[in-house]
């Protein structure tokens, strides 16, 4: 398939949540963990309203030229004294619609979150994985991040 | 050794920067990346700064009975729509002084965080964890975690 020349990547409305909920449900993982209802449930608003108050975070959408949601991320920048008082930046939640996927939607999202991370004074781009996630690793490298860490989870 | 039966965890305050780095660059992977100057490189006071200002971040010391900074600890709350809207958090720079590990300090402020990641309603807490840190594996899974994921980095 050919890449998606004019994709938009914009800040999340909340319009956009089912949207983008839709996307982290539709996923082997994301699927056990997300409820996906009609209308969704209210912690997901919750939760959009406190990204929306958190100024170092950014829920970004990409957005394809009919104004379809296909791409989202969050970016949070985190300052902290070590490697001499730099900030981090910290990738979460990075998904792409299953019919746009490697049609370069999820590297121009990633790209923007690394430029932004830069802009903001960043000297780390950091991001967990999970372990059966072998192609989102494959794409990771690709872009530059190298598998240098562990990512420890504990679930409440 | 025995464990440090009287240890309080408080927020770090300006004084304590410089414990702090000393604890960051007394270490393989933080000897190169740190500047131990006497005075410190202004950017970790910038940082520190940046720091007192981002209420969603806490940077915590560990502190022994004679008001010595042994231990140090940053948590940042994280909300996101993943999850059905959990927040997570996201623990980093973790150190113990060198002449006070084995001794309980290092658990004792992973759990302080762990609770107060709970206590903000948290389903999740994560961390990163540099691969050749294979100590530091065994002691967040004794703990609990799980190695889950893969932790990636890009470095500017």
């Amino acid at each position: 398939m050919a890449s998606i020349s004019s994709i938009t990547i914009r800040h999340a409305r909340r319009e956009d949540v089912d949207a983008i909920v839709r996307m982290l449900a539709d996923d082997p993982l994301g699927s056990a963990r997300e409820r996906l209802e009609d209308p969704l449930p209210p912690s997901y608003f919750r939760a959009f309203e406190a990204l929306e108050n958190a100024s170092h975070i950014q829920l970004v959408v990409a957005q394809d030229d009919d104004g379809a949601v296909i791409g989202c991320l969050q970016l949070c920048i985190l300052p902290g004294l070590s490697s001499q008082g730099a900030s981090r930046g910290l990738i979460e939640d990075v998904r792409v619609a299953a019919h746009c996927r490697s049609r370069g939607v999820g590297e121009r999202i990633v790209q923007w979150a690394i430029a932004e991370a830069r802009a903001n004074g960043c000297k780390l781009v950091e991001l967990l994985t999970h372990n059966t996630r072998v192609d989102a690793q494959r794409f990771y490298a690709r872009l530059g991040f190298q598998p240098s860490h562990v990512g420890m989870t504990l679930r409440f």
